[in-house]
């Protein structure tokens, strides 16, 4: 039983002030000028914002360098490059995924993230070092986050004999949801790729995740057969496409596939790619599909970027998605909160009575400014706890 | 005359590490063991990184809301709905020049900048009064930042009968660069609007820096006409086109465009932006042409993004452009220092002998890791004299 704590003087979601006061890692009032029972700690809100906790709806706990001399990247262009590079150098450059992972959990926690749904490389060469690792992440921190596993066959499916076998044992083992991956483009052959996934998703009872950076008509019609599928086995509400690239392609195109995910409930992923074709993510929710985000990569052998921060994501998603009025910044933040929680099936989210008291307390006037701003200075509360302070984790990194 | 400075254990690019003498605000010794001459102040490296300094080479100071209370964004979706909006409210928001520019210019000497060009709004609603209030802030902060004001027809040149005139007196008060905008898009004559202009630059003999949002083939078009009179006019290595967003669309089009810009030495700015096409970073500086960067607006009336980072603007054009190698990362920086320096006709710019002592010290093992951690803890040198110190300026806001 986690003690309780009276929050004082904080604004939800930018609105009025309001007292909170958190028993057994709920919020069980919210109101004004609540008086402290005896025994209960007091955390001076000063006014601030309190939002959910962030959600990190598709990381890549296994493999960041986080913690590690820089890596000289001279990596090809190409995205087989990318993924062979990554799998051969592994071990060389001492990537323990469990260490890692343990590192990116708390950088996570610092910037405020409280649910992370973490893909996870299941491939012959590494086996389901990287499933366990995270596994032990997984319990190891949960006093500071909650992490969710997708077997992710990050090398190919099919094009590598054995994987599919790993992929089956990664699920026995416990990961939460199946993974995938260009069903077209990388395993070339997407009839397989998906009949192969999905059952996996039937024989364990789980949801499906995949990796589709296929664009235009090629990754429009892996959608079309990943809608199809979705229908015939009754998955509604049970899968999310993480990138989506193509529903960045023409909306004479795209907006008849809009309707569809809408339909099955399909989610969508998106970083805010910069320098890629991306899921118009207004007219997505709009639409009333469920559109989450997530950091993929930081700092890794793909690229040098990132940092955990969800509140830089929801910047990232703004940008790309030309949000600048106030309630669009909203928006940008819904998808890095409430709609990841969605994505992700979280029991108890929100800010309101009943709630999982999973909170981050930080400054501006408005949910826009703290966008913008990105303060450091943020208070994480996990379960009622405060775990993490300016930056300052309760747990110390490996 | 400014005191000297030994500069110990700095490296420069992050190569090896050495010592600087500073005398007379320039560098006049760089080399391992130097002694410090009598009386000569030392400020310790710390074997952190040593860059030129940022140069913000496309800034608005005249309306940045920074410092003021929130502003909450509803403006509508056009172009001219924002330039509308902005004229409309622009003294009922309180929004002075002299003191929003002094703001925004100590913001950008802490983040690294000491050199910025400042697009700065003539129209017939508010004159010069842009144009006075930067002016006493180039001339009151001349020793925290170098300051070069472009005279910009916010609001359109021709569409607004008495805007010429007034860019005209802008120009003989001492403005550096003249400004132009959308000659078609807006102006809705482009002939009209680009011989304007260029009569401006050769009445005083100043260079040209012109907006130009215009996609695909109407901002080609434009170019075209731009390229027309830079070489019929002797305007080679003189002119700026910044955004350019044209010279994103497709190749086919856009590669003939890059020889006659190369040709002509027109430089571009482009901010990275995430949710336009944008022009081609390696593709342009491969080609010769001078490829620079700006903050554009920071918390304005337009939008809510923006902080003067310049580091951060590094990364924007990185992940705008997919640089994910470490040599494409001193690219980024490379357009946000060196490559704006060339643009602004800055004499003595860089890290040499001889150089002006306008730098940077900041932390991280690389320049690519400099750029993604984007650290605060940075030290700005200017003339040879330390300005800003861990984000405190020297100066204080107005
Ligand atoms: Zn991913
Ligand atoms: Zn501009």
């Amino acid at each position: 039983m986690t003690a309780s704590l009276l929050l004082r003087n904080v604004r939800p979601y930018a609105g009025p002030a309001v007292d909170m006061l958190i028993e057994n890692g709920r919020i069980t009032r919210i109101g004004a000028g609540i008086q402290a029972p005896a025994g209960v700690t007091v955390e001076d809100g000063r006014g601030e914002i309190v939002i959910p906790g962030l959600v990190e709806a598709h990381a890549h706990l296994d493999k960041s360098l986080w913690g590690l001399p820089w890596y000289t990247n001279e990596v090809g262009p190409k995205l087989l490059d990318k993924i062979d590079n990554e799998r051969e150098n592994k071990k060389r450059l001492n990537i323990d995924p469990a260490r890692q992972s343990a590192r990116q959990s708390i950088q996570s926690s610092l910037m405020g993230s409280t649910h992370i749904r973490s893909h996870v490389d299941v491939d012959t060469e590494h086996g389901l070092w990287g499933v366990e690792g995270v596994m032990a992440t997984r319990e190891g921190y949960r006093d500071i986050i909650d992490i969710e596993l997708v077997a992710f066959p990050q090398s190919g499916l099919l094009r590598r004999p054995g994987t599919l076998e790993l992929m089956d044992q990664a699920m026995k083992a416990g990961c939460e949801v199946v993974g995938g991956l260009d069903p077209c483009a990388i395993d070339r052959d997407p009839k397989g790729h998906l009949d192969a996934v999905f059952a996996l998703c039937q024989r364990y009872g789980k949801p499906l995740d995949i990796h589709l950076h296929e664009p235009g008509e090629m990754g429009l019609f892996s959608t079309d057969l990943i809608v199809e599928r979705t229908r015939a086995l009754g998955m509604k509400g049970k899968v999310t496409i993480s990138h989506a690239f193509s529903l960045g392609a023409d909306p004479a195109l795209v907006d008849p596939v809009i309707e569809q995910l809408a339909e099955l409930d399909i989610a969508i992923m998106t970083t805010g790619p910069a320098s890629r074709p991306a899921p118009p993510v207004k007219k997505l929710l709009a639409a009333g599909v469920r559109v989450c985000s997530g950091s993929d990569g930081i700092r890794d052998t793909w690229g040098p970027y990132g940092n955990a921060d969800m509140l830089e994501r929801a910047m990232f998603v703004g940008l790309r998605n030309n949000l600048r009025r106030d309630d669009e910044l909203r928006l940008a933040l819904d998808v890095c909160t409430s709609e990841g929680a969605r994505v992700m099936e979280v029991d108890g989210y929100g800010v309101s009575e009943g709630s999982n008291a999973d909170l981050v307390i930080l400054p501006g006037e408005t949910v826009a400014e703290a966008i913008v701003t990105r303060s450091p200075k943020r208070r994480v509360l996990k379960r009622g706890k405060v775990v993490a302070r300016d930056g300052v984790s309760i747990r110390t990194a490996p």
